[in-house]
């Protein structure tokens, strides 16, 4: 029973994270720290507001915001229910990439309030991490947000996740000896990941990518769509609808960011010869591994740690914000996010039906991320 | 020079504070401190929000705000040349308080998209310490920001400032033989600080105050007045302007919170005998103590360490917000004001011109002022 004990762990501990002091306070640093001191520093960073990461914490922190609407798979639980979750974002910022993180949550859900109040604190940070906001008005609150802002703004449950299933997906093909570009990839749930995935595995040359939401293939016939997702629907060029069933049957790759319960053994069996499996709702999946496997599926990956190939966004955060902070670049463009990938799955030197995917605890991780962001940015720039 | 040292401390640290996390990561705690244990802990939040002091960090946490309108002596630079101070103040808190603090500035000065930006970040923090905002934006965005959130919203620069130099009256005039009630006081300048002293000062039963700003006394017959100048005109009930010079005459009690070089030796000989004088305009005083002494001053206060009796903010807000919140109250008012004074007053058994208020350094402080806001707490309530 975990539930029990994150509880008693949180009480106990008070949270997860505090603000620690860099130095001793001491009656000679007082008035360097603070008054007068601390005036002349001040008067540096009007001159030079770009010595800010050099001279202050806001110059190295990301702010880990949401407005609770779609938090983990608990729903619109609003923002002080969402506070564990970022919290625990920023404890692993700090643990796994060294970064300085701090939560912040919002008492509206208007998009134009949202990217207003962003705005209005952006200077207190050096990065935002968008988080748990729902789909359709993440889209628009990070774009606006990209434009307005001079530093990094990033939805992680688009990007990073899409990072982290591109990386896994680059292994998987290569061990049922599949070429990625040429697979017939069935992408089930068109929120965020599943916008962040379309996308990405578009950008990475895959040519056929079937999106489905709750009411079938997202195909440029449909009527009913938002205008993200029939922006997908034109990346995937999918002209006519039809039913999940209908789409994953001779597919080769099948990506669940949906639902528990989603999948069953017969659209495995559906799937062409060694099927890939991703079953990514948490903390239940689309279908169990066990069953998957029964069903035909060569490899499976998941959201859980308690299973093999644990899909886990927590890959990339706290290195892709380190190494765009060390980069000084506020932009993360497709470059990026397949350096990333390939970085990433380059890590698993001889990958296994089990181990396609590090650990969050391989200490290769990070570096290798920071090393990705840090070349591709040097490419995007040249 | 503390200035080049301050500068290098800051440039050898990367600022003043960092984020730690509260207990190590293992594979263990991972899935207790994120997905999926951590729903458990949304799921109580969502039900119970109340909880959320005991179970995160935001119930414990205070956001250093500021404009950067009005940041020490500099002036309107902006946002980020406040986060320094910002931070200075957020360290404060850590090292004299045990109270988490982080510093957030704002790319506005607009007063109602201040609002609009901290109450939408509110659920975030459980205080609001508003620093070094410029007048009278500044009494406008406290009251509305007072009225709209249910956690305690301060302008340190109006209420903290004002606490210390009321807890030095105390044992000032104590020394001279006054009766704080019946002396003659006048307090030079009318930004947030003038502010907060006369209405503390009214608060506390003094009778004759007189306030000036850059134009002469602050009296009815003004007819250039700002809302909050022409409130206080009200409080203090002065008919008839005059010079600075005017109402310094026979006062017994001068406070500046001013502007360097504001008071002459011949004020400070034109006053009763036995005159107190807080030079309190930082880094550099109205007059120098050795001035004032010289023209006949019996007691002076300086902002500054390197002379007795510092009147600074900092014996206040640790702890003072510590308080509240052990106090489970969002209000302060008067009566916790007055309370406050008087036992920063106290701790000094056996004043002396030299000695009326305690250092930052003396660990009587924070356990004093938060007895003293939960003692007043409990008047309040009753």
């Amino acid at each position: 029973m975990t539930e029990p004990d994150a509880l008693s762990l949180h009480a106990q501990l008070h949270g997860k994270i505090h603000v620690a002091a860099n130095a001793e306070l001491t009656e000679d640093n007082l008035t360097k720290f603070y008054t007068p001191g601390v005036a002349e520093v001040s008067k540096i960073l009007a001159d030079h507001p770009e010595r800010w990461a050099e001279l202050t914490v806001s110059g190295q922190t990301v702010a880990v915001i949401s407005d609770g609407s779609a938090v983990l798979g608990l729903g619109n639980v609003g923002p002080v229910a969402a506070i564990p979750v970022m919290e625990g974002k920023a404890m692993l910022f700090r643990a796994l990439g060294g970064v300085n993180a701090w939560p912040i949550v919002l008492s509206t859900q208007d998009p134009d309030e949202i990217v207003a109040a962003i705005t209005a604190i952006a200077p207190s940070f050096a990065g935002i991490n968008l988080e748990d906001i729902a789909a359709p008005a993440c889209f628009e609150i990070e774009q606006r947000l990209q434009k307005e802002l001079s530093i990094p703004v990033i939805h992680d449950d688009q990007h990073a996740t899409a990072i982290v299933v591109l990386a896994g997906l680059y292994n998987a093909t290569k061990l049922t000896s599949r070429v990625l570009a040429d697979a017939r990839v069935v992408v089930n749930g068109a929120g965020a990941a599943g916008s962040g995935i379309v996308r990405l595995l578009n950008a990475a040359g895959v040519k056929s990518v079937t999106l489905v939401d709750s009411r079938g293939v997202v195909s440029l016939d449909r009527e009913d769509l938002t205008k993200e997702k029939l922006a997908l629907a034109k990346l995937t060029g999918v002209e006519t609808g039809g039913t999940f069933s209908d789409a994953v049957k001779g597919a080769d790759i099948l990506i669940g960011v949906s639902v528990a319960g989603a999948f069953h053994s017969d659209d495995i069996k559906n799937m062409a010869a060694q099927p890939i499996v991703f079953a990514l709702a948490n903390p239940e999946p689309e279908i169990l591994p066990e069953q998957a496997l029964e069903a035909g599926a060569a490899i499976v990956a998941t959201g859980r740690s308690d299973f093999p190939n644990q899909i886990n966004n927590v890959l990339v955060f706290p290195g892709l914000f380190r190494g765009l902070f060390e980069a000084k670049t506020s932009r993360l463009t497709d470059a990026h996010k397949l350096a990333a990938a390939q970085a990433l799955a380059e890590i698993i030197e001889d990958p296994t039906s089990e181990s396609i995917i590090p650990s969050v605890f391989d200490s290769a991780v990070v570096p290798a991320m920071i090393r990705a962001i840090g070349d591709a940015t040097i490419q995007v720039e040249e």
